[in-house]
């Protein structure tokens, strides 16, 4: 099957490696803004570069992956679905969650099959926690705790650009509070505030954050994040009912342990995502192949992209205007 | 120095036990309206039975230590105050806020010692995590995630006079937060949930919570807790800072760590509050007997009770008003 | 029960703290030929000083806890037993086996009840770790890997009388062999080194060592042992069966972790035997005043003492002779 | 560069599969007695079968990994070094010291890069541990404990010609105490003992084994294996200094963790070699690829091959004779 890849950049590059080590799966073409990165990336897979038009006019591609700057995603999902192609598209669909609706309408009316990328679901321990959770272990969810913490702050100038903390940040710990809990959310309540970098503010922005969702069978989902966790990336969730607890834990890179005059220590998580989730983007991308291949449902499609959105505009709104959000 | 206790229940025992370890103390009368019960304590220690009345005209009583039920609380603080008798007396002060502030101002006016019993800042492994956050090793505190949830619900006869969960429960969390964080509250959101038994929605309380506080100066508090974990007493907190993060992690019982076909496993964590937080009962009366005797601030006066009384209060507000309050 | 205590140094302090705490039984006597010693401890548990000779003759003593040097465990064991007292007495019986046994044979003769000190068979995770093999959780034991490090060697005066590391260190984890791998030794061999200072091989000892005990039914033994590990007290082992592992752990002061951007840091293990070992300590003369009062069974009498020094002796000679001995 | 392998099945597709991913490296020609092995694992690379002859025939091919079974490795690295091809050969080099002598000087004489499969250096936390310890972090190396038990024991008929448990599964233990405490043995005592069944027995091999090293330098090496570990791949050690401790401790599939009212639970270790050295395997490979473009030493050379056999053999001939071995 031939396929092509928009946006050549960080997540792209991890794409594209996991992209051609799927069986009978080919890179035919990358397309980038950026001449030099779209012909480093196409040469190191044995792959030509392109164009958007190109891509949509070559029928032989069955399927795109949008890897490309977020302000693109909406376009390309709706010319992919006009083209018939297949998407596995980065989150967020959008920024606009009247836009990511369009999109939405669009996938269905086509038929196509769309997976957004909440990679987070295909991490080995997040992935095994859900699975657990699902074959009764503790019961019936009752209550989430969330914690998702970045190693430090990107630069203003993306924060600018960003959406905001809850929709560039939050939006992958709502769809855990989604896939987790498994029930609509009734109310969100949120709070920030600006305490590593005045400049966040200034963009408006915060840097940290709490959220306390009520489903409407009333379990209680609750995420605390922080752009600046001096430890690395910190990504657990702790869920529980009323046979137990389930927790998710950080990948740590090696075992060791050192013990001194000080103290017992072990390594710090994976230092950011791509380390820590090395392992879900390439179970994510062989999902999309294999659903592909079966013709079964993909884990999470466009409707979950909207729904987090939902969600972040939900909380965006709610620490904005300094109230309960009911939904 | 001579004393005495009220109460010889399950908690009255414990202070008890403590009270005549500590060097040059004597426990002298026990008073309980169980006879039964008053008899037994008071032979176990060599003190003698007694009554409210007797105990306050006994000049040579120095300190007496309030372990009878909450509703006698704040008479027995206001007695002692007008008899000049040092206090060591369980939480809460009194379920009403205006009640806990009248003896406040007693205890202020009399200039008696007061020690209102928070026992988990003399838990070893709280105390040290305070210690250490007070000593810099994070930078400032700016997110705390206090987890606190109960083996099993306590009958529902003792919900219906328990104040509800927050003042019952989480006045201890609240306790917590103002120590951990250090500053004052500016708003609290509390929401809560009947997911264990519905007998606890029926007069009138939830089983399970998530409460948010902002502080003035910004920072962050998020409290989660549960009646029922049903893997035994989980009492956790941490605390995020510019230079990193402190956890303060369960005890249990043996460091036993069984690996078989089925999993690696360790033991649960101390089973309910008397295991836990057995060494932080005994440091807590230590603690009031040095202060005595050297005349040295009592780390948790009487004022702490007013104030996570407040927060209590605010927070059942939030819950039953379904909005965000400002203090 | 009246009673007597031999020596008043560290450890007839933490005997007799834990004595006095027995109900029925009273601390009547102290004897340390340091005055000083005596009468303090003495003072604060309400006893009288007095002399071994008293100690003997005063027909109202019933029990006399040993915890005086070395080379007086024997003769106090011997006059115990021609007195007909029972005896609580650290380990070991005596440096010289013949001895030990002439000790052994004398408190047989007299049908005293007598307890050596191996205090780990009472510490809470070693006996839990014990009762659950015995109660089958992984089968039977095969293997049994025995870590056993001090946190610094003792000054080589101290050594020079201590009979050599076998017997003043490797005697416990002798006991610890024979009580959980419940089998007779076969053949030890022991072989040792001086690496953490020279002094140490100047007064013909060695201060770390490998010791390997394989017993009638094959099973397998291993000791490893230093007298410094400069990350504290570290008593572990771990068993393996059939069916699985259990392995018992170190104790830590606290269960607070620290996360920073150079690591994840725990505390170090319990500094040093008074620490790691007071509840062993505890539960110990817990259970002898618990066995004279119910004529139950001790659990380490002096057979137990005899035994482990049997094997002490084997594996110096194994060491010395650099050869396996047989048993 | 164009390559060989020699062995298709379980570890020939391991290594098939991490040599393709290198940059540069072309895998030519799978050989295998097995036609439709080789055929199969063929297909997958895009390579051609071949034969023996054929390969070293060849003088495009450059370097060749023999995958092959144990009795095949001196003759295809003797016929390696007379074609001048460079070799990546499985451990042993061969069941006889004598005969691994020979290769030893055969690699030397053609002056061929040659690597023998000790993957455990590779993997990320043996390696971490190493580099660690030789930066010094705890100081000179004083005693070593290496733990090493199999998930299960192959079937006798493999046991028959595996050369006995110190060649066939010790032999890794034997370069990790070489690698960890870099320094030669003095002493070798080693026994074992049947326990999980007569069948091991019946074939002459033990199925658990304790060893000691006793180096020249006096440090201490302890090995424990089993090849019975109910709960899976065990694989850690722990090596003290003066200044510390570092331990390598086993990896977990997944970071969940399950409380119910049980226990605490979380993963075993990885299943076997396949899952705990998947990146060693990995490592190895890059590593064998960029020594040989840069010219660089390799890592772990024929001779450390002959000394481990030759540890091993010492550790045979302890057991047999029962007795210790001078080196």
């Amino acid at each position: 099957m031939n396929t092509a890849i928009f946006g050549a950049g960080r997540i792209g590059k991890i794409h594209a490696g996991n992209l051609v080590r799927q069986p009978g799966v080919t890179l035919k073409v990358v397309v980038d803004p950026d001449a030099a990165s779209a012909s480093a990336l196409a040469a190191q897979h044995g792959a030509t570069t392109g164009t958007i038009d190109g891509v949509f006019a070559d029928a032989s591609i069955r399927a795109v992956v949008i890897a490309s700057s977020t302000d693109t995603h909406a376009d390309l999902i709706e010319r992919a679905a006009a083209a018939g192609k297949a998407v596995f598209c980065e989150k967020p669909v959008d920024l606009s969650l009247a836009r990511a609706r369009d999109c939405a309408a669009a996938v269905k009316r086509a038929g196509i099959a769309c997976l957004i990328g909440f990679q987070r679901r295909h991490d080995p321990t997040f992935a095994a926690a859900h699975a657990r959770l699902v074959a009764g272990e503790i019961g019936d969810a009752e209550m989430l705790i969330v914690t998702s913490r970045d190693p430090g702050a990107p630069p203003v100038e993306y924060l600018k650009r960003s959406g905001g903390i809850f929709k560039d940040m939050l939006i992958h710990d709502f769809d855990i509070f989604r896939w987790i809990l498994d029930d609509d959310a009734a109310t969100v309540y949120a709070t920030g505030s600006v305490l590593t970098d005045p400049a966040v503010g200034g963009v408006g922005d915060v840097d940290c954050t709490a959220v306390t969702i009520r489903t409407k069978k009333g379990r209680l989902g609750v995420i605390n994040t922080t752009r600046r966790a001096a430890y690395g990336y910190d990504q657990r969730f702790e869920v529980i009912g009323a046979k137990g607890m389930l927790q998710a834990g950080n990948h740590r890179p090696t075992e060791v342990v050192s013990s001194t005059a000080q103290s017992v220590s072990a390594d710090k998580p994976e230092h950011f995502f791509l380390e820590r989730y090395q392992r879900a983007y390439a179970n994510e991308m062989a999902h999309f192949f294999d659903a592909l291949a079966k013709g079964t449902p993909i884990r999470t499609g466009i409707d979950d992209g909207v729904k987090a959105l939902q969600l972040a505009e939900a909380a965006t709104t709610s620490w904005r205007e300094k109230r309960i959000v009911e939904l």
